[in-house]
């Protein structure tokens, strides 16, 4: 091949051709010589090989991480509230922004946008009331500042009062129904016992689902304003002791979050929110209609224990010293009132983005892209900042490989610092909108770090089935942070993971799970159908009791989290191994075969979960499973034809690498989900009742859920069927990505 | 570059390592003496040779054409009426696969569709009549067959009955308007005149735009059903002799074709039409509803003839010997009864597809697409006859040009003879949409040939900005087949077309037409963006008088417009230069300077015609000129990179090639135009009111347009500032694409 295009350069300098054809000749003998000594064996471990890079491998990037380094950033990033549309959350674009330059990073760039927010009027605090329905006087009402406890500055007067971001503003009063953690299913369950919640108040519990997937249902049902409240039997379960003696939450502790249902600023859906854009009016974007309002669980008390009505069922019962009940009416005539005065605001936000650029190798237009939002609800010492802190060393440590080791990545890495992520992924999803063409054509993969770290038990990770052995290589490589562990024989990360948390259906693997939309891969794992990741180091038996509260400090992480940081590094080691081998292997080293596995099994859940329902209505899953068949075939064809592929031709590894790069994308319906524009990947798309679940094929799980309570529905059949051809069609084409064929 | 990428190969013998480093240093030092003596007049010299080759400008091409085998062809495929889904159209899909494996074409394959198609029925002629209305008499009755004249094929049983496909089926009568051209300006025009439609039928001429939009207006406005017919005026306007004697159109002539107003299957919109699709029910698709029925001037004119009313304007005057009037009553009491029985019916259509593989270079997996489509309404010698003739001729002249001069195309060019264009597309559409992804990420370009003559007066091409300076090219190589043009000293088909048919914003520079979505290369520019051209020799003084009748005849072709087939050899030779050029040329020949240029004026266009309007609502277009302004910019950028860049890296050129094929698809909204989710391209795509003009930035257009007629309609608004939002961030980002840059 290369021979072939030296015609074209025969008009220069006659001896300069000579000299160069002579080179060429040498080249094309050698290459020549190369596949004569090619046996089968040979092929395998020459893929392996150019799937990962040596130098990957070595010690370098463990050894460089500097734990005091990250708590130095914990510390100035928790140093003040930091909520986007702020100017302290602008003070923190800044330092990003000068840390990279400073670093050695180069296009680093702060990217506005104008965006809606939402914030509480400090003026008129939004309150949960009990009030007398006879003389409509108060006999409690709900504090509007989480309370200092332990560090100076959870007292910071730019701590935010309690509210739910994009609530309506209202003020509404009524009985008041329990509703459990306000899913479909507890309405579907308040329905069966014959407690209806129109036009009254719910008070539900956070936890399970998304929050904003709550206030939806709410409101969907009828429900005049919805309290949502932590329950300590979720967040202090074993009844521990409670912040700052343990993680736990106390009872003053109150989670502040977003309930938009939509992702990016709510008045440019689908567009970036850029000078020339237009805007819909507020009153036409989708933002909730009723009140919303969070509370402490030492609030909740006082308005659970007044509740009448039938017990509520045993799963139900909580962790307060009562009896639940599920209402509507309250002791003593009282009834509950909601007053918000939460306002929705156009703001700007900033994204910071820099590059680490590639040097070496055949890629300039390709990059990795690594994300993490800076936005807190308050200091946010987890969630973000533990991944911001990271992300900061993840960049450093890189810089160090290059500038002390001379390794030259193939590929660019993008570094993103996203702000109002919080508010509903909106710094990621506007950049994703403005860039998407770009980002869809050349992202090699996303690198999503949200909460870095919020517990000490295991790694986790969620991953689109591509980046699975990725994980798993650079967990493999890092050693363990946990000296019991070690001690107890699982030297790596890899091994607790395994060891805590293996994937039920295969015991010898770590458990990864789906990417869903809960935090900034969204764009890319379910739009833009670039390959993407989210990973930290977590505690899986308690979750993070402190999640969105005040009380998310420094001194939360630095004393009774991660002292010595030594999990925080294990983090950023893994990050930056991954980060390093998809930017420097010659071959996309994605784990593609895996992914007609992963396909066949949530297959084979449908068929097992909903198969009677299906067959009941002449329908059949047949075709998909042939649909898998085949994609299973042409990967396997795949994998074999690289055995007989000439790498050293450069040009041959451009080629594959952009076969491997169109397999996400093969799973995109660009027409969306039924009724979800803003979800096109039809596999790893979450469900529309749980926006942070993880099920595959959510769309035709979620209608035939729909289904299987409402058999008849005629136009659920109709979405059902529908989706289920775009499915079926669309995984019988994956494979084609993969070949040179076009059909 | 290349020698880093020898550092993954280290793993095998060392000798053979060492030799093959001696290659490849051999190889770098003759790459540094290049760029040494690289000047910029060599890098402009070298960029305008990378994006042609030598051997495309010699005479191969054209000698090899052979005219007689264009003739052989022709009348093969005349030998029969082949109406999508009948068995003579499935002979005509046998006999082009098997001309392809005999021309040594691969991967020759049919591909077969279920679609929704219709017909008339052939026991139930459909009839349009006038009747009285006292005792219902029928006074007069259109034929349901054209009467044969001459040629002795004419009366071949198998020739359909006169109807638009996907008429609705019904019996209507009453008053009768008549309605010019039936466009949407003739209807305002009507009601400015006070005549109202609403429950009449309606007569119409065609002609002007597309007889489903003739159709589609007269349904929104109320019509019971649609007569549709060829005035003299307009297809013999010189009252010149009338075939057999010229190829004007006898009173006897009637146009057949179909008014489906979307594209592909109706039942499958956005979907391949294979096994394990979902279909629409039939009342669920966008199907006509009221009855539309062709008839011939002969037949119109005994009903013209009898309408009272107004008189029509003398605009709307046509070429029968009596004044027009409006109606909406007829003489004598009459009334006009459309009557049809056109059913719809799911049938089997089948396309073919073949390859010419690539055989040099470094582009495997990148393709031209060469498209025309194969079923005709009768005997079709021009429409699409014409066109199916050249295309054999165009893949056996360049099998011939590699197999005797041992051309290399370094990429494919896939054959594909489309099915049941003339229904809407239908072939070509289920296809792109079944491989939408490969298409979409590998083709570099779409050559249309629909009737690739109906004319000999001057050539004509509609394309892509992309595609201007190559179709200017082939022109000016291939020889002038009229001799009296040669004897005036345009002896290339390029100067004729230049003195015929001048751009007339550049009168040095022979016009190329903005693409619609009248035939097959809709999907490939419109939905998909990769380039597309469509090109035939023609008479733009007469149109083609004949299209769609019975009297598309191989004598037709043969005596009366193209004896010899000169203009025929001197089409194939302009199309397999084309492909020739795009499948050779190291560089893609994109005329991507002039992309600007197109929407610079396109945008000067809307301003002069709608600046006053546009600035009524405090909008403006300032913002969109600024983007422009931008995207000149980078275009600019990017050639001036160009003249730095050392193109004897193949790999440099396989990136600089990959962002000219993203330019394209930079101005791909994937929401599509406003309520035009089939429409993608925001520069390209057709006015929503003329499937088959050519205005840039239609959806501004359409907006405007329709402001200017209710400039209070707050919806219309929102639709242009929206759309206007869209376009300026597409077109300001289009340079993106061939940037390096991320963003």
């Amino acid at each position: 091949m290369v021979a072939q295009s030296n015609v074209i350069v025969t008009s220069i300098a006659l001896g300069a051709v000579v000299a160069f054809l002579l080179g060429m000749i040498v080249y094309e003998v050698i290459i020549l010589v190369q596949q004569g000594t090619a046996d089968e064996n040979y092929a395998v471990q020459k893929i392996s090989e150019l799937t990962r890079t040596d130098s990957v491998k070595d010690d370098f990037i463990v050894n460089e991480v500097n734990a005091s380094k990250i708590r130095d950033n914990l510390r100035y990033l928790t140093s003040a509230p930091h909520v986007a549309g702020t100017a302290e959350q602008a003070d923190t674009a800044q330092w990003v922004y000068d840390q990279w330059l400073q670093q050695g990073l180069v296009d680093v760039k702060t990217i506005p946008y104008e965006v809606l927010l939402s914030y509480p009027d400090e003026n008129n605090p939004n309150r949960v009331r009990l009030v007398s329905k006879t003389d409509g006087s108060v006999v409690f009402e709900s504090v509007f500042r989480q309370e200092p406890l332990y560090a100076p500055e959870e007292a910071d007067p730019r701590v935010l009062h309690n509210y739910n971001a994009y609530s309506a503003a209202a003020t509404v009063q009524g009985d008041l129904v329990y509703a459990n953690y306000g899913r479909e299913e507890d309405f579907a369950e308040l329905a069966r016992r014959g407690v209806d919640v129109t036009g009254k108040i719910v008070i539900a519990k956070y936890g399970k689902n998304f929050r904003g997937d709550k206030a939806k249902a709410c409101q969907e049902h009828g429900a005049l304003g919805l309290v949502l409240y932590n329950d300590p039997a979720d967040y202090d379960p074993d009844g521990l002791e409670v912040y700052p003696d343990s993680v736990m939450m106390p009872s003053t502790a109150t989670q502040m979050g977003s309930i938009l249902g939509t992702k990016g600023d709510p008045q440019t859906p689908f567009y970036p929110a850029i000078e020339s854009s237009f805007r819909y009016p507020e009153d036409e974007c989708e933002l909730p209609a009723i009140p919303c309002q969070p509370i402490s669980y030492g609030d909740a008390y006082h308005i659970l224990r007044a509740m009448e009505g039938d017990e509520a069922p045993a799963s139900w019962q909580g962790g307060l010293n009562f009896t639940y009940h599920l209402g509507p009416t309250l002791a003593s005539g009282l009834e509950v009132q909601v007053e918000t005065h939460t306002t929705n605001r156009r703001a700007t936000i900033t994204n910071v983005i820099a590059t680490i650029p590639q040097t070496a190798g055949d890629d300039p237009d390709r990059f990795v892209v690594v994300g993490n939002h800076r936005d807190a609800w308050m200091f946010g010492s987890v969630d973000p900042s533990s991944g911001t802190a990271v992300m900061m060393e993840i960049s450093r440590v890189l810089m160090a490989y290059i500038n002390e080791t001379g390794w030259s990545p193939r590929r660019s890495i993008v570094f993103c610092s996203w702000d109002a992520e919080e508010f509903g992924l909106i710094g990621s999803t506007e950049w994703t909108q403005q860039f998407s063409k770009q980002l869809s054509d050349r992202a090699v993969a996303y690198l999503n770090i949200d909460q870095a770290f919020n517990g000490n038990y295991t790694f986790r990770a969620q991953a689109s089935p591509l980046l699975r052995d990725i994980i798993y290589n650079a967990t493999k490589e890092v050693p363990n942070p946990d000296p019991a562990e070690v001690a107890a024989g699982r030297t790596s990360v890899y091994d607790t993971w395994l060891h805590r948390l293996a994937d039920l259906d295969d015991l010898t693997r770590p458990w990864i799970g789906n990417l869903a939309s809960g935090s900034d891969y969204y764009s890319f794992q379910q739009v833009l159908g670039v390959p993407s990741m989210d990973m930290r180091y977590t505690d899986t038996r308690y979750g993070e009791p402190l999640y969105h509260t005040l009380y998310e400090t420094f001194e939360l992480v630095d004393e009774l989290y991660d002292k010595g940081f030594l999990y925080h590094a294990a983090t950023t080691a893994v990050a930056a191994k991954i980060v390093a081998a998809v930017a420097s292997a010659p071959l996309l080293p994605y784990s593609y075969t895996f992914y007609p596995e992963f396909i066949r099994s949530a297959v084979v859940d449908l068929q097992q979960q909903y198969g009677d329902l299906i067959a009941s209505h002449n329908c059949s899953l047949d075709l998909m499973t042939q649909a898998v068949d085949r994609f299973t075939q042409d990967v396997a064809d795949f994998k074999d034809s690289l055995q007989n592929t000439d790498f050293s031709d450069l040009l041959v590894q451009r080629h594959v690498n952009d076969r491997l790069m169109l397999l996400e994308k093969a799973f995109l319906d660009p027409r969306g989900l039924p009724h979800r524009p803003d979800y096109l990947h039809v596999v790893t798309s979450p469900s529309a009742f749980d926006s942070y679940s993880g099920v595959a094929l959510a769309g035709l799980h979620d209608a035939l859920y729909a289904l299987s309570a409402a058999p008849d529905d005629a136009d659920l059949w109709r979405d059902f069927q529908e989706h289920l051809a775009s499915v079926t069609h669309l995984v019988a084409s994956a494979g084609d990505a993969l070949q040179g064929r076009l059909w």
